[in-house]
């Protein structure tokens, strides 16, 4: 009923890179029905290059341009995109490196982030941009979420990575995995790494877990060193920098528990043990992710004023437009922004 | 018949930290007939604490004390073990750290790594000792690896963990991970990582593959840095380091692509697209090794004049003596003993 489609969150979802997978994967997902049970999507791009891929999947639904989230009807079969960025996007070649390309993406994001400001999206989830691309369009950003917390003018924020549950992760809540230094050379993590950081960021997975999941979560927090610095023999950070984050974090009613040898904390939390992991750097958290659950991942960015999820791959542009791309991502970060969107923040 | 069984590899199985689960899961993994097809197996340390573990099983094998391998008949009802260390091990309480254990743990180790040097084993597998018991016995090594570096005199040597082919695994050949640092702190890596390092890890891996499967195996070298060190934005170590290696390794004639994505690579492993990987730290491999197949990892030596195996665990103080350890790494650690012993080191 009308009035029940009413109520549902609005999300946004941006095109992402025209040259990537994006398209593709917002018209795969759009394609599962239970999509429009938890929300009323809408698209932020170019309804030329939607429609192409449509046609790429045969899936018959039909691209309808609108102007503003007012004006779109979303339905199985009906993909209201909101126009914008340039024409000229429409012409860039799949799988290269385009600034045409790159200035689409970013014109994407920024719409649906500035409506989402102001209140006309409850959520934006976002497809793979490409670096190069943005940076060739003269945006200079290592990636959305730094792009994302400018727009939104924050400074403590963080990216999550966040698997559901399944048969690969045991916990009933997911696992979520928030990193306390991330697109930095790893010789750089020991300047980054600090108390305040790693206490930072064990709160913000516990805020995003408690608001998803409406429990506390169990948060394992990693060694940086190899056997959690094998008693100082490989390394102090644990004693120095890890625990006190941890003891204060306890204090103050986190559940967390650490600083424990990252090889075997991923084993418990796929055991169930954990429902949410505070890495140390990148790889840390990104090997572990991928093998649990590559496809399905979804990142979440955490502590901005506006709900944004994204796939948690690239544009994998090997594989661009050939109508093999994985939706199971896209579908997952729609689910867990109009999870989000429906549930209020707990501050 | 007795022709056949006399042609099979002797492998001597040293007993580890009694205190650990050493001893009940060379008792169990002896339960497991496949083990007599593949060797003639022995044990080397104290046989009252053997037969407490074949009690504890209620295997019904009888501990048959030798005092030399040309006494030993292994039989799956039979385990003969060469008496090496005090009796003062036998009071050992479960789950402790105790100077008694450490030393015999370490007695056993010398007495088959000496039987080996001498030709009268063709290969030692090893249960886990404890690192702090055996640094309070007075023997100061990180782990196995260096005391058997340094019992055999050899100073290129490394750890390498291998899982054999399974469906978490999707190569024919299995998967080895090998290690260019290992048991240091994360912030020692940068010094330790060196073209040459990297060179000789690939060029071990290279020939331990080559030995047990009888064919070149398809190597991937991490890169150190977050998405490969993108392009110089995250580290150099990509560009300075690990590619100059990669590109000698293949002028020789290796197998190698890389530096990879840590995150993306190990994906690519387990689905089948790689048999070997050269990880630049401990973390690096472990993460993915345990999530890949932790009950079933064993741990090679590669570099030593003779062969060596293990288990990829520790003493795991908090599952001994309770009939709850985990036998297929023990399991696996003698199959890939017994099978590198029958085919000829390629040099």
């Amino acid at each position: 009923p009308a009035s029940g489609r009413g109520s549902l969150p609005r999300i946004g979802i941006t095109m992402g890179d025209p040259a990537g997978v994006g398209p593709e994967i917002i018209v795969g997902a759009w394609a599962r029905p239970e999509i429009h049970g938890w929300c009323r999507p809408m698209v932020f791009g170019r309804p030329e290059i939607l429609r192409r891929a449509a046609a790429l999947w045969a899936s018959g639904a039909e691209v309808v341009a609108v102007r503003s989230p007012d004006e779109a009807q979303a339905a199985p079969d009906v993909i209201p995109c909101l126009v914008c960025g340039s024409e000229e996007a429409v012409d860039v070649e799949p799988g290269t490196i385009d600034a045409r390309a790159g200035q689409a993406a970013y014109d994407a994001v920024v719409a649906a982030t500035r409506l989402a400001l102001a209140g006309e999206l409850h959520a934006v989830t976002t497809a793979p941009l490409h670096k190069e691309a943005l940076n060739r369009a003269g945006h200079h950003y290592p990636g959305h979420t730094e792009l994302l917390a400018e727009m939104c003018g924050v400074e403590d924020y963080a990216m999550m990575l966040y698997l559901g549950p399944d048969p690969e992760v045991g916990s009933r809540a997911g696992l979520a995995v928030v990193h306390v230094t991330l697109h930095t050379a790893l010789g750089e993590v020991f300047d980054q790494l600090s108390e305040e950081a790693v206490l930072s960021k064990a709160r913000l997975a516990d805020r995003f877990m408690t608001r998803l999941t409406g429990s506390r979560p169990r948060i394992g927090v990693c060694a940086l060193n190899p056997h959690g610095g094998e008693g100082g023999l490989f390394g102090d950070e644990e004693r120095t920098i890890i625990r006190p984050a941890l003891e204060r974090g306890v204090g103050e009613g986190l559940s967390l528990t650490g600083p424990l040898p990252a090889d075997t904390l991923f084993v418990q939390a796929r055991q169930g043990e954990l429902d949410a992991v505070v890495a140390m750097y990148h790889d840390q958290g990104h090997i572990a992710l991928k093998l649990l659950g590559m496809h399905r991942a979804v990142n979440v960015t955490l502590g901005l004023p506006i709900i944004r999820t994204s796939v948690a791959h690239g544009t994998a542009f090997d594989l661009a437009w050939k109508a093999r791309a994985e939706v199971g991502s896209m579908v997952e970060a729609v689910r867990v922004a109009s999870r989000l969107a429906r549930t209020p923040a707990s501050r």
